[in-house]
């Protein structure tokens, strides 16, 4: 290519701007939620929390207002080198040891005031369940996009006749109207179960071992004591998550709660995703993606790439919540291996479903429905159809709240 | 063996029996609750779901009250043949199609009333939730005497000192109270957690493709519509479950809740289980179980047995998690295998949970904590130990409601 | 029912037979080989493994061989009880504490010659590749049945047009020849890698914590170790599996090794099971099951029922081999947990395959071709047909020795 | 931070080097390879597999050599943008149709001869399995360093005395020889699996569905089949992988089978981190990592990072080569899911595997042995140490070759 061509499209943009080992996101096409979930989101949820812990020290009179507001403000990630801090991580297996040095040395002459009294895991426990929160918020909106699609296809098809399938072969007649009143119901319970997560994800704090012991002032004992404890409270607040019954380092409900409603939420939308995958095929032709997929070597064809993404990620979160159901039991006040486990599981479920939920927030807003082809494939007669009251009442059930009701402030 | 040798213990009932074939637990001691989950306990709620419906049917005039008698009257599974059910269950891959042929046999003459309108899916489903409910009763109940048991032992111990362990090396001064609370806190969570679940456990009615059809008497549309649609509530207060929303043939939301909470309990109650394996070390010696399990080459070993098995529990009821996750993605009224290949590895996660509550609770009641050991053992000073406020804080989070107090009668 | 009635099918034999909390496979009509994995093969497993044992160490003059002899024909499951031993195997998590009791009582006066040297998971180890070895036999030849089969399909379909689909459209014509032939070359695959796990089982044998040394003669150093040395050789060909090149109690590839092969294999047969799933549907209808599944409520249908099988299996093995590889990193000479993890997911991942082999080579045996419909259905052209000369190569790929011919005597 | 000021080290290459939403390996500090398997290198890896198919094509005669230099020259990833790439592979959910695109633009004016009568599946696939070969390479030259230094270790402790443990209790007299020799037989397997495994990765090459046909050229068809046939072998040999024997796109035993031996790797290097991890316990201290890892809270700490980064790996890959194993059963031509889930997971099994490699060697090199804590702790004498000739045994049993033999050139 000689610097007169114009390269190909994007060819102005090189590659040399991705560190070599980079991650983009090439093998990942049904991912979603990157900009939420990236080294660089992380990193600055990681330097989110040390500000909040030196505003939470500061509020409670354990460090000077002014290393506060020193803290927080060195606190921008793009101030700070990631891939260094990536090269620097594996000595000590995990990123915060070095950003507490670099953190240090941006905050000077405030250094000392930094990550006082706290652990590792403090840091990086709360940077996830800032990512994951973050990252939940586009999903709960795409997830009530297509729960509203749902709910007007159920009712616009309530009565529209197709052939209900079991085991593959055409069995009784059935409504299309129904059938979308069941992947609203699996949608609704997707929202619900991750609306309940996201609300109650914690703030972690603790200190090295989990008993705050290294947060108190010197001075006398009950008082020390007392504001020891109020420490997470405040933590929690300045970072914007729940607090906590005790410091969680090993007691990992937050993870798992998390895992299940993510495991929960790819499969749910799976659903609609199968039916798409079966009712789009060539011979059956009862739905469509509105803007099919192309491919490389047969530009004739139409293909569900939508539902095939979002299937591809309904494969993989289960396995992937099982790593993190099993983290569950760990040995210690901070395990050899169970902990560091966590971290790029619950990272790679979070983009899954995010890509899963704009996926098929895509595919209801698109789909098209072929009645005529429906009432031509339907050959079984057997029972009447089932009654339209049926989907009004499945559609009749209260929806959940929106999540921009019950969310606090980010 | 001469006729006059009394024979090993327990030569007097022999192997035979036991079909051949049939698993009992052997490759299983950290399993529980086989009575209320194995063959004959399926059958009999099999059996429980098709006398349900008969009376619920009756009691919306669909069927004569005598039919309803004549097959809640044949409903015993001592009256079946389970080896026989098995064998004939394969060729139509489930074990509804000969057992309603058996039990319209037994109600004569009332057989044409059995299975009325239902579909297969409609009893294994309903079956599978009333095990579950069954199960967890005991569950349950194990759960609560261990949560009882650690508050106990966390306020005994709120200041007991021991050293905090991070990445297997001592790292500050912690109590073994604050440990013990931890231990609480997740127990209880588990609680939470299976108690919602079991609350929950709905029954399924449905019909051929779950549209409720089937169920409409003849007659006026509009009534006969009402009363298809009461069906499900009527049968659901007969079997003593929740009415769902809408038939969940192909919405499993509660297989996957179900899930979630049997891999968090697991996960929860492997916990203690990993620490007790840690702390009882010969060489650490701060805990040790009450009874310990002997070895067949070492007679002097004292084995933390039950921390053992709870362990290969917790091992293993993720996976089985994730299959059950998976099986969201259904195609279909009814798909070709995610249905099928929940069943099993359901009641085997219902199993080595069970297993693992009597463990836990049988662990914690015996377990012998060794404050001297604890002592001696800590060579780190660091912080100071943790306050005992923060034991006491963590106790006094609100308990979930027994079990008692929220169970249907059964 | 009538006392006159002859009650149902099967009557005759009643539940009770079952103890309570059996499963004799009513929920999982996928599986097979019941006979060669059940408690009481498994049983009859770890008394060959003693006797074997005795006769070993007789043998190498270790134990008298009148000793050798009372323990071999104590070794009789059907003089156990089993259920017995099921509930006393709790105590030590495992079922050759109480079984060794049981069978120096039954090898009277010869009892102190039981289990000499030998540890329980020597034992246990041991038996679990007996049952695995015994049954796969038959899998491998329901393999063999499947591939000769499929060949003879491929060759006969090799110019049979139909359409090849991706992304579940239509995509260029292919033939049924070629599509037979890569579910042929799947099938070989798995044999040859289940030949080859099989072929390797080995015993198991070391000792309390498998150093050999309880196994050394009294007598002059040099000339004991050896005898020790040359136990583990003697006692594999005695029970007639491979020898290992030392102890595995947690050295664990034989097992990671058949986790694979089975997880492969299962995958492999649900490869055509998929296919058969697709191109059985009401509206495709290019392949139909032989004998198809009936229906509880809809005795029209012709289900997919051996497919839907194995596509039941394959969702299942994938989990419980990555719980048999989660085991490999076991800490110790024999991890609390990790070892006893193995024992329920191996037997049932061995049953899952044994079926979808049956399964498999039942379903080819009674495919039904539909070559009009494929024709009429293909609607694409774009390129030409694959040429039969694919089909040809493909085929002529030299099969793994058959099983019979590598096979140790048993 | 003022201008003036240096910052923290690397502050100089900032953030906004890395595109939003990338991925570096912040939060897997145990993963390795980075270099060959980030984006960048699997876009190389396409680039090579279609400048491979128009040289092999060239070599055919089915395009014109001018075409086949030109497309070579103009494979080189960094002329691509890749973050444009992996925006625009969304819309057909993979990355080479816009690939494709942007490679005519750059092959111009022979931009038709690229990718000619090839199918996506056929380069993604073929770049997948040119980076695990390119990944592997490292791994291997990690297990053998590993492997040599785990013999001398061996050979060096054949008669240090230890305890052995089980189920956490120190049970018999053991030597580390004796246990090293265990980790030496793991990791040689391991390297003999993934050697294999290694050995057979496949070039990909079918066209749309797999028959080959559009790789026929014009003219009489016997020998424009042949042409065809030959053409997947040239390709495999310029591209420098194996020739399969038939098209895989849906019979994924290469997967499969490399699936089973990253996850046998990942567990085999587990147990000597186990191990590590437990005997460099605080209370038992037999053995230390040369170099322990720090802690931001406690710097007094000693930690087994590297065994600890090995454990986190063990964790995650048996779950991932489950969502592997589960591919196998992919229905059609091309499936619509299966697929798909397999790129991302191979790759993050590959990055565990190779940062378990490195962090094993790198243990194993450092590892520092303490005979004396080893004799100090033993506390049970029962039966006599394992005889030294095990040890030698053990060693003894052939290697298998190294990497460097088998190796074709690349």
């Amino acid at each position: 290519m000689t610097s007169a061509d114009p390269g190909p499209p994007g060819a102005g943009r090189d590659v040399a701007s991705a560190p070599a080992g980079a991650d983009l996101g090439l093998l990942s096409p049904m991912r979603g939620g990157a900009e939420a979930t990236g080294d660089a989101a992380v990193l600055q949820a990681m330097l989110d929390a040390e500000a909040a812990l030196a505003r939470a020290q500061a509020a409670l009179g354990l460090v000077p207002p002014e290393a506060a507001d020193a803290v927080t403000a060195a606190a921008r990630a793009e101030a700070f080198c990631l891939e260094d801090l990536v090269v620097r991580a594996r000595s000590g297996g995990n990123p915060v040891i070095p950003l507490v040095a670099d953190l240090r040395t941006a905050a000077a002459p405030f250094g000392e005031y930094v990550h006082r009294g706290a652990t590792s895991q403090d840091i990086v426990d709360t940077a996830l369940m800032l990512v994951a929160h973050r990252a939940l918020g586009p999903v709960l909106a795409d997830l009530e996009r297509t729960t509203d699609r749902l709910a007007a296809l159920a009712t616009e098809h309530r009565e529209t006749p197709m052939a209900a399938r079991t085991l593959t072969q055409q069995a009784v007649p059935t409504t299309f109207g129904l059938k979308a009143a069941g992947w609203h119901r699996l949608a609704t319970d997707a929202r619900t179960r991750l609306t309940a997560a996201r609300r109650t994800l914690p703030a972690q704090l603790g200190g090295a071992a989990g008993t705050l012991a290294a947060f108190q002032p010197p001075g006398p004992g009950a008082q020390a004591v007392e504001v020891a404890l109020r420490l997470p409270g405040r933590f929690a607040a300045e970072v914007g998550l729940a607090e906590p019954p005790l410091p969680w380092h090993v007691l990992r409900t937050p993870i798992a709660d998390l895992a299940g409603a993510l495991a929960f939420t790819a499969g749910a939308l799976g659903k609609p995703a199968a039916d798409v995958l079966v009712l789009s095929r060539t011979e059956i032709g009862e739905l469509s993606e509105g803007v099919g997929g192309g491919s490389s070597s047969m530009p004739h064809k139409h293909n569900p790439v939508r539902a095939t993404m979002i299937a591809a990620a309904a494969r993989q979160v289960p396995a992937l919540a099982a790593i993190l159901y099993g983290s569950l039991a760990a040995e210690d006040e901070r395990p050899s291996g169970a902990w560091h486990a966590e971290w790029q599981p619950l990272r790679e479920a979070l983009r899954l479903v995010a890509g899963a939920a704009r996926d098929a927030a895509e595919l209801v807003a698109g789909l098209r429905v072929h009645p005529e082809r429906m009432r031509a494939n339907l050959t079984v007669t057997g029972d009447a159809a089932p009654a339209p009251a049926l989907v009004d009442r499945a559609l009749s059930i209260q929806h959940p709240p929106t999540h921009d009701q019950d969310e606090a402030p980010h």
